[in-house]
């Protein structure tokens, strides 16, 4: 099938992938009066005696914002606020299908950091909770921390934690087939964008020991210009791509298509696990992987196994911080959802073509949410 | 039945009164890949070339957002952005059931008329218009009259709008059965806020002659201290409500309750109109208005004849105004519903008891919303 023209045609049948619609019956005089006026100044009031009321008297507590500035909008750039709604409303139909959550896209017409950061701050209140997406680094991480810093709700950029937290649940499960050892092994990244570094800084956080990010300039080294992020992450090795998979038990690409040959997986110790998450072109396609050797081959594709997908987490993620009123998303609840989409893959169903659960399964939101959830303090 | 009661009840059982659902399937991979990556990249690129496709390829032509800063909801004044929802996804209700509109509600966390504006424009690449409500006068006309010339797409204060239109259609109806003629007629309005401006200027602009508008003062004179809009509306006339109702036609009240007596009915010329529309009490009960010789009595309450009710008129004119990718709501178009809704009570249903069409008439949008896209430019 010709993806582009057959979504392109369903597009323009659809008018829009979702739709608000009313939970409550208007069919009576009375039925508007309780509804709305007179009889809503009483919710209104509880309200503004106590504002977490909120959350049981509207429909907050199930509502979530999705929010971008369309700069960096899937492999496309920054294509603007207009461009950019078509993913946000297919975001909006996953969390609605995969976690019974409303999701409202709002693409915003400003690359202004501080314009940003307001205007998501001051409609906080409407929410539970805020999916920023597809805003270009650096850009993305100040955008993050500051929205964390004056929102009381969850802020979550999905293209960093979501990617993250999917990563990390693969290589649970990689390692649970080719019984390496989290201590032991060697981690190569390529691609020091957002979902590079946020793969990094969480498998870190999770215990990865030995790691090295690598950009297209090679291994990440504080004498290149490098952002507050990537410094964080940088080197004292110098030297390319390849020099650093050589000997590494482990290759995570968040980068570009093609950049990995053959020759440089067969270079990686024994039984490597290669992530090529470039889309849709990965950075090397899985049959050239296998014939370097790779043990397991994860990929962004629904075309081969082991889909490495965002949708495998965010909707599971919002669902349990949610369901416990979670002030923020933490580095707990972000590795208890990757055990969790990890272990959603039992012992027995558990090979090296069958590493990722299906997206389309609709337990598995509910059974990341139950372990984001526990994590809450 | 006790509303504030019954209603706090059921709000607690709803949870929410709106929900965003999905319009597509998400059943096979096939489906994800053409609501989602990699198809959906087809209608991004199609809308970054031209951004009106995005009123084809998604949702934005038949989705409007209600924005509030909570500052003046209901009767209850300046109770919040999060204790405003309940009204917002009230009026939500209303657009989908009245009209099939999907409206998102906005609550904002500022009371800045920069803040508000500059949050408004950015968002507006999301929809296909804004209603603005339950913004505090004299703040609501800046923030109109500002996004009005930073958006490209309509901007109405329902508060203002909203309530000019269906008191000009009660009005149309009055004058069918009083015989009496527009430019005749001396109109009082009491109330020089957001509605009563509003309606004096939609009023003079219908055709009305002689107009008085009131506040607490008495008749508004440019020797009072005065915003700019009524400034515009005073007159050289000092006196009370009650002189100016000496030999008028018409009373609007947009004011409190109980201000007028059946004394200052009686003192209006021959078969007064009196549409007293302070919520939930008027400004004279029926019965009492009936008494001092009224012919025609409209309030804004459901449990009475003649409900002048806001919900006759914004369903309509979105329907209209997003029909024919309207970039503004202009005063024809006002006019035009406002005679659209007069118009939809039949010659043989008009009395003196039934002026106005039933709210919950499910017809009425869509013959107002005619009537205002035949207005677009």
């Amino acid at each position: 099938m010709n993806y582009a023209s057959e979504s392109l045609k369903k597009h323009h049948e659809w008018r829009g992938k979702i739709e608000m619609i009313s939970r409550v019956p208007i069919n009576t005089r009375e039925d508007l009066s309780l509804a709305y006026t007179p009889g809503v100044a009483a919710p209104c009031l509880e309200i503004q005696k106590d504002v977490r009321k909120s959350y049981q008297l509207t429909r907050r507590a199930n509502t979530v914002a999705i929010v971008t500035d369309g700069t960096a909008v899937l492999g496309l750039g920054d294509i603007g606020a207009e461009a950019a709604m078509p993913v946000m409303e297919g975001k909006a139909v996953l969390f609605k299908e995969l976690a019974d959550i409303d999701a409202i896209p709002l693409c915003l017409r400003t690359k202004d950091v501080a314009e940003i950061v307001k205007t998501i701050s001051l409609l906080a209140g409407s929410f539970g909770g805020i999916n920023i997406e597809d805003i270009s680094a650096p850009r993305c991480f100040e955008i993050e921390r500051r929205l964390k810093e004056v929102c009381d709700i969850p802020i979550f950029h999905d293209d960093q934690h979501g990617t993250a937290i999917v990563v990390l649940s693969a290589l649970i499960n990689a390692l649970r087939i080719t019984k390496k050892n989290l201590a032991d092994i060697t981690v190569v990244i390529n691609g020091a964008g957002a979902a590079g570094i946020a793969t990094a800084r969480l498998l870190l956080d999770y215990g990865v020991k030995k790691m090295l990010v690598c950009d297209r300039q090679g291994i990440l080294n504080a004498e290149q210009s490098l952002n507050d992020e990537q410094t964080k992450l940088a080197s004292d090795r110098h030297g390319s791509l390849a020099d650093a998979l050589i000997g590494a038990d482990v290759f995570i690409g968040l980068s570009a298509p093609n950049c990995v040959t053959k020759e440089m997986v067969a270079s990686m110790n024994k039984d490597p696990i290669v992530f090529a998450l470039a889309n849709p072109t990965p950075e090397i396609m899985p049959d050239l992987a296998k014939a370097g050797g790779a043990a397991i081959v994860g990929t962004g594709r629904s075309d081969f196994p082991n889909q490495i997908n965002n949708a495998l987490a965010f909707p599971g993620v919002f669902r349990g911080a949610l369901d416990v009123f979670a002030p923020d998303i933490t580095e707990k609840m972000k590795i208890a959802a990757a055990q969790a989409i990890a272990n959603h893959v039992k012992d027995h169903e558990l090979t090296a073509d069958f590493i990722m659960p299906n997206p389309l399964d609709k337990t598995l939101a509910y059974a990341v949410a139950k372990a984001v959830g526990g994590q809450n303090d």
